[in-house]
């Protein structure tokens, strides 16, 4: 299936140049922007909510984009908790792509010097393979999916600079081994950083945005 | 980007034909297969395990193909559990597809009137695109990915025969909203069964048997 690589190299190449105009447009007006990925119920939009409400609170602007094959469920949640928030239904497709944030941007208000988080769509697998402008990828993944993610989807790991682990009330009732999912994030990505999350009482929240406001520091030195 | 069109077509085409092959070859010898769906760490495998246990002490005999981008963890779990089992490694494709299938099968020893249990990897999005030679789908849905899932991922719920709800043990501790699940799995796909889970405890496991006996039954009528 040789013409199949060739699409795909094709299909790659076009992405890569136009996240990149999207990455200079955004970082050009003091935009950073986060890609957040993770299976379908990691906790993204939780991880995304608890973030808002802290940003919003040190005087910081945000905006958010939700990537979702079908349904606004999420948008709906964040308009809510008044997140200036945009829906993305792909209709089917399995990853966001760049000529995707292309055609958002316009319509959201993204003040310069905030923040921007992309929540994509819900599979730990397609997403790590397109980059869509951000300065850096953030996995979302849950307690409950079990420690062994890390050794089953290492490519999504590598390419994070950071693993939020969420769901953390649920290590007990789990059997959560740790160690054993240490172990595969150290394998699988030795630059990433683990950062724990209860997205239901918001701890854990602090520390990831201090670590997000150091990288950003970090990438724009 | 018409020709990545005609390129998906060629594929789901070739695809179809093998898949028909295989399905054909496993019915006349007998071979009940089933297309095993979910996201990351929803329960495939404790399922499999669970209904495993179960049609040996049956008297019957079962096989069973794993796939994973990477690792052999499940397989060799399954195979400290006696199970004959297989690992398809995809080195990072998000799917299983009939080219695999096909390739695998003449290094497993599938008995004549056996059951076929085919993990396949763990994304709510493409596995739906894929026939494998099944006789039917199962997805596999974890009440700690909550309740919003067949909303977000109705293709793949759509394509299946039945919904296996998993870790229903953590009902309470999520707060998951069962009548808002049931309203959306009926709506994606209103003829899949819905079959409880505690993979745990392997409760709920002899309905899901007895339901894909009274399946099995019913597609060779």
């Amino acid at each position: 299936m040789g013409i199949d690589i060739v699409v795909k190299r094709a299909i790659y190449e076009e992405n890569d140049a136009r996240a990149k105009a999207i990455h200079e447009s955004l970082s050009a007006r003091g935009v950073f922007t986060v890609n957040v990925l993770g299976g379908p119920g990691a906790g993204k939009t939780s991880l995304i909510s608890a973030l808002a409400r802290r940003i919003r609170a040190s005087g910081d602007q945000l905006a958010v984009i939700e990537g979702d094959l079908a349904s606004d469920i999420d948008t709906r949640a964040l308009r809510e908790l008044g997140i200036d928030a945009y829906q993305i239904e792909t209709g089917g497709d399995c990853h966001l792509n760049a000529a995707m944030i292309e055609a958002v941007l316009p319509r959201l208000r993204v003040e310069d010097g905030s923040w921007l988080f992309i929540e994509n769509i819900g599979n730990l697998v397609c997403p790590a393979e397109f980059v869509i402008g951000e300065d850096l990828k953030l996995v979302v993944v849950g307690v409950s999916e079990g420690g062994d993610k890390p050794y089953k989807y290492p490519f999504i790991f590598n390419k994070s600079a950071a693993c939020v682990l969420t769901k953390v009330d649920l290590k007990a009732a789990m059997g959560f081994d740790e160690a054993f999912f240490q172990a595969g994030l150290a394998a699988a990505s030795p630059q990433a950083a683990l950062l724990p999350l209860n997205g239901r009482t918001g701890e854990g929240a602090d520390r990831i945005l201090e670590w997000l406001r150091s990288a950003r520091e970090r990438l724009r030195a």
